[in-house]
């Protein structure tokens, strides 16, 4: 049976953008792939500067968010990765089998390294942790965007090391899932969405405060009169429909934008309708979970305890792997001990 | 009270070099510097290339000769680094903060990595784990010789780093307790003691072989005939006098040898005196723990309890200052999460 495993930085509460770029995956994996993994990654959150309590703030939130979209802790294991110490263990034996000039030439390495006065160490050695991450569960499938596939490389590279050096089949070589995500434009219409940019709509934002976004964002820009006819393709209004909107819904849409039926309000009416249906089961659960924020602490520590599990045993064959195992009593004697 | 830590590669049973460069340091400062931590590196071991089971056998025969050697473990905690994961979780913390610059630039990493064609990220990175194995105990004394005062360096640093980042007085910076080591030479007088070199006498031997070894062992190179003058200050067997006989008859030794009242082997009889007065206690207790491999094991699995419940505190309080806390409930809200 297939084990999937993905991370996601503790960014705070979900936005649509993360949501259907990577969580409504998971949603769907942890019914197909049961014991799945998902972390959230926040010992990847400290390489640069942070703020302590905007981190521990965006920990919870992202916890919290996780589960009111969907992740079922009776079918996946949601956990912080800095609960599980195993992480950090595999990632120093992984440390010793990597070879410094595989990290110094990951593409993300020297982007952000070129632009730094002082390069913390981390920077460097984060990918190595990423291998860890995943080969800790013996992950043999990780759903990953195109533009995710070279930090996987790393992990395969070393599951392939490992079991070449140790002389053991023991790490599958992690294989990308490539998954239907989508890339959501901001509501500027300019860049990526992303909290950073403030062109974001929460999971959990009111229909009122969803509506009071939509209303005056960005459309085809050419389309200055009602008159004239839209162009569905390029506007960022129709992207949100594609993932919100019925099939049958977005063929309709897409007829009366380019013959100039509706107008862009029309339209955005009727997107809205689609974000409200999906959008507002996620914005109760999260509602409830604000009430009871023991079912996140509950979720958490159960995740934890199942990672822990299942990672404990890998460090314990690993290392017996390793000469490295707790020992049992005097082993047998060896010519040059 | 002053917390003292000190490691030790995983290298097997201890010899005289060995012995008096550290461990009898080790035996005397339990003593004077109670709950000592005294951990054996064995994730240290494992940055070259190495035989598994060299590395298991060798784990057991250093665990084993601290005890014989005196290292009491109701007085000091003794274990595997290995057996404490937060060695490895303080060190992903700390590698986030630590300039790669500085890790290029210790003379160690500049030395070994010049000679290799592919160098391995944990020859670059053990620094660093080297500085969490110290200030995991929040130790501030690290018995040291003079060559290992530029691996504490760094040490230093990163709990100044540290304490600035996150404005807490929390690591103590670590001195160096320059201890009254002594550089032994190999019995064949060409280098250091060293097992890899077979020039060494193991705590372990008879007194046959103990003398076995130095019956032959070079001495004063100049001195052909027995009625030609030594020169005790030269005299590698005299530099173990210093090691193994008292002051006084360091000094009728030194005259004997300077007047040839006495020959070398005549030396070498009231040096093994010395030896087996000091070495028999130890081949006594070396014996009693290969009858008894289950107080080697009671010894590491109290040490590493003993170090988890400190090493635990402190990863507790250091996630807590970083942000990184088991979540307890909601945090205040923050207005950039």
């Amino acid at each position: 049976m297939a084990r999937i495993f993905s991370g996601i930085q503790p960014s705070g509460e979900l936005h649509i953008g993360n949501y259907l770029g990577a969580v409504k995956n998971w949603v769907r994996l942890q019914d197909t792939h049961p014991g799945a993994i998902y972390c959230v990654v926040d010992y990847h959150a400290i390489t640069g500067t942070y703020d302590t309590a905007v981190l521990r703030a965006r920990r919870w939130g992202m916890a919290k968010s996780l589960l009111a979209a969907g992740v079922d802790p009776s079918k996946a294991a949601l956990f912080m990765q800095s609960d599980v110490p195993a992480h950090t263990e595999l990632s120093w034996l992984f440390t010793t089998l990597t070879p410094l000039g595989d990290l110094e030439r990951q593409t993300q390495f020297k982007d952000k390294s070129s632009k730094m006065e002082s390069i913390p160490a981390g920077l460097l050695m984060y990918p190595v942790l990423q291998a860890a991450d995943i080969l800790l569960y013996r992950a043999d499938s990780v759903p990953v965007g195109e533009d995710q596939v070279q930090h996987l490389e790393l992990a395969r590279d070393t599951a392939r090391k490992w079991n070449a050096k140790f002389d053991q089949p023991y790490f599958p070589e992690p294989k990308p899932l490539l998954t239907p995500t989508r890339r959501i434009m901001g509501l500027d219409g300019q860049a990526k969405m992303s909290k950073s940019l403030g062109n974001t709509i929460a999971l959990h934002e009111t229909d009122e405060e969803i509506w009071a976004k939509i209303r005056p964002a960005v459309t085809d820009p050419q389309r200055v009169r009602k008159s004239d006819p839209g162009r569905p393709e390029v506007c960022n209004i129709f992207q949100l429909h594609k993932a919100f909107s019925s099939d049958e819904t977005q063929t309709h849409v897409a007829q009366q934008c380019s013959t100039a039926g509706w107008g862009c309000m029309d339209c955005k009416k009727v997107l809205l309708e689609g974000m409200v249906l999906e959008l507002t089961p996620i914005r109760r659960r999260s509602e409830e979970l604000d009430a009871e924020p023991a079912r996140v602490l509950d979720a958490l520590a159960d995740g934890a305890a199942t990672a822990r599990a299942i990672a404990g045993e890998t460090m314990r064959e690993v290392r017996g792997y390793m000469g490295l195992d707790v020992l049992a009593g005097p082993p047998a004697a060896v010519a040059s001990a």
